[in-house]
């Protein structure tokens, strides 16, 4: 697999409206219901670069910083960051948006690794990715470190 | 109300995969539940406008062009094109993408109207809307005559 | 396919709740949650009137008269109004209830046409409908104008 | 509490398509999910009867005759068929119809009893209902064995 | 079919929180949501039990004792309590608990009868179930005589 | 606040049966859908232990070992395994069973904080958990080196 992409190549966005569902008692979004967006998501972006089928191998710890309310809009973005031989990972950032006075919050930001597989259900190759402005190139940069951090992580457990 | 704002101001992307519940026994996607992301859409946009609620007052006819296949992403676009006192047009543009061959097609191209109200559930003024590129200042100018078919519309029903 | 066959044949109700996810922060429904609603309905009744698996070619435009509540009973009603060889309009209309009060107001009329397809996806014919009500009659004859106007309308875009 | 109404009066029908989450898999219903579409159906015709908010005080057995498959229409339809002060019997009855060869089953009867509720929780009077078909007399007079049997078995367990 | 099984082999527990979409105006859960749990975790049991596909043939009639509040935690606990050829009897209990306060009620008990199918949805023989503890043995020595209810109930509908 | 409480008092089981809008066109459950049932049974935990409103703080990192199948159950097991002032760390074992073979994977294992909070949002204190059997003192005692570890990931981004 010669092919290469750019991260722009990949980028997806979802906005959407927080529903009552969404909430729990104080109004506020649940954490694993953005968690499942923010898969969503990034399985749409790891989908595009690899153009085969993809799991979700894993993804990095995620801090939420603010509470997101009943009615505000969550705008999700994601790209593929780092390309290793059949792996990915993509970067989701998760904006929350009062829809009323305008503001925005940054509400986390999650590093979640696809692994793109075959009919079989087997690992297979993916193009790679090449980072372009600066951001995507400090990304790409620090996703060695971030890769051999999950390798240490697996064998420990 | 003096303000005026830009028709990037209120524009809005939402992708989403298909998923089997919204799909009929050939696997391809329901017309209405298009209409629920379409609706869901252009009223993101259209509170981006206004900062203020708004309720649907109606939909243009729709063309369903192309069918949207089972593990299709469906990504929508929409804008506010024209304002009215109280009302806004909004443009919702539906591209469907084979996540595997990267093939997209327009699916769809919708107007809908929103009209922003207060707490009491009356229509409230809005600011207005100004066209800057050609796209744009088009959607504009043919505004006005499809405000016009929509008032004969509903004095005939 | 010679076979006929009356409006009432493929007459179909729904009525159901409205809950917190079908509403916005006003606490009334989403235009295209009704929208998904008609879709449903009109696609139960194209199906029993072709007795085959049938696609939404297109809905006409729809004006919201009414907000319908949290807590009231959406009713709607379906029925096939026209046939082509292998389209066909569907008329549905949406009452809401009140279920306190008894109040009840007509919230929407929607026009859908549904082409039925084979196996391969084709267009395939379907029987002639008959109308037999003034009613059903009335909304017959005015049906070859209203595809005339979409057949008009598909050629401008 | 003088009024009276018929069991027409709160005469309910609504027809759904059966969805992929609705089915295990075989491709056919969810006993449960037929279960919460019969006490919708008749919590509405129960609200229809009291004006008044209703909670679900008991469902008698159900059989489940039939299996209902994918793609099949389900059609309930229910009424009032027996009052007491503040309580009422609600009878559903449940048809599955295959869309393509328009063979149709009766999968389930079943009766429920719902309880008219004030702002407080508090049961609250009911009009009286009045029989006029056959069936509905015929339905009536076996009512008041079904509720002793009822009564019976709460004072067992 | 020698093989026989423990009703613990079979026991499943599902807890869950009561989400808005789940209950009325009153803010407390639908019954038909509760049966749809209540079937959920009966048939994860049978499928324990029987290792095979499974069919809900019937509900015994259920009483809902307690309201269960939106916020609140669901506890559904299920095991086979009898088991004939093809068909076995799951016991749920239902069990409410006010997650501040830490109160707890039981809600519901409900005995429903599932049957094993094979590919061809025929049904096929199971194991049987082996009752230990006094509770155990007392409801499988009762079973009997509710599967004679059961049937006469069949032969006279 | 002086009281403490034991990590069975918190103990968690939720079992579910993996359906099709749960899953990907593999017929394996997206890693998202799992996060959210991590969350939703991790935040019951954290209740029960608080008796107090909860939100998700953070999640670690999660790895999917083994894919989870369309119609295999899918139970998690979850209780509070370290406290802080206002916060407590929460394990989630999430085990898949195929239901026809009873083959069993553990397919994740996630830690998860959550932070009680009163009325106003803000953290209030929780009771102390004291560990009881070894493995419960276990991850009590490398709760701590987790805990910093969050701190210091947090200081650097
Ligand atoms: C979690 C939250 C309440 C913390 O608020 P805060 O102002 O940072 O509070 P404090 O600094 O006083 O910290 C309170 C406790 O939370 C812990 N904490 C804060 N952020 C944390 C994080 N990301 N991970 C783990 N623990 C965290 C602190 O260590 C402290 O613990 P202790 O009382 O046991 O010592 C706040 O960040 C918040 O509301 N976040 C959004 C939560 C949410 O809505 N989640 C779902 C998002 S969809
Ligand atoms: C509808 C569809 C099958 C028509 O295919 P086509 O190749 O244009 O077929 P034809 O030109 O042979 O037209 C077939 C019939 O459909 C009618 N038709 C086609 N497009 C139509 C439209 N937009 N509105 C109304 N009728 C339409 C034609 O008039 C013709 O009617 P008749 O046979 O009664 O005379 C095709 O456009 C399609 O698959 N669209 C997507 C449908 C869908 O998936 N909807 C949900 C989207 S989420
Ligand atoms: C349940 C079903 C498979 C039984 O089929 P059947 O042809 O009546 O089978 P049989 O007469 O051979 O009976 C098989 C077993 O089921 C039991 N059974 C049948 N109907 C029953 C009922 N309503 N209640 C309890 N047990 C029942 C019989 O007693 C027999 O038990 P045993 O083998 O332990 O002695 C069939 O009625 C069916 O498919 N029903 C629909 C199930 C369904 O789809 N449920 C969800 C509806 S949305
Ligand atoms: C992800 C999965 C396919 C990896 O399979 P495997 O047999 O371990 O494959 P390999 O060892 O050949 O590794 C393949 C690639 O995945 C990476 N990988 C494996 N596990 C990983 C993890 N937990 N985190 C990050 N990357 C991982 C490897 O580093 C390797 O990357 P590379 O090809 O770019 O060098 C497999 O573990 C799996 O199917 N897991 C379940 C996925 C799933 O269903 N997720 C949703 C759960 S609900």
């Amino acid at each position: 697999m010669e092919e290469t992409k750019f991260c722009r190549d990949s980028f997806v966005v979802k906005t959407s409206i927080v529903l009552p569902p969404d909430t729990n008692n104080h109004g506020t979004m649940f954490g694993g219901k953005l968690m499942a967006y923010i898969d969503d998501v990034a399985a749409i972006s790891a989908m595009r670069h690899a153009r085969n089928f993809v799991v979700t191998a894993s993804t990095d710890s995620v801090d939420f910083l603010h509470p997101i309310n009943e009615g505000d809009a969550v705008c999700l973005e994601a790209f593929v960051t780092y390309t290793g031989r059949t792996s990915m990972e993509v970067l989701v950032k998760v904006i929350s948006e009062n829809l009323l006075s305008g503001d925005r919050h940054v509400c986390a930001i999650s590093f979640l690794t696809f692994v793109a597989i075959d009919e079989t259900g087997r690992p297979t190759p993916i193009p790679n990715v090449v980072p372009q402005t600066e951001v995507e190139k400090s990304l790409y940069d620090s996703a060695k470190e971030r890769a051999e951090a999950r390798k240490k992580r697996r064998r420990e457990t």
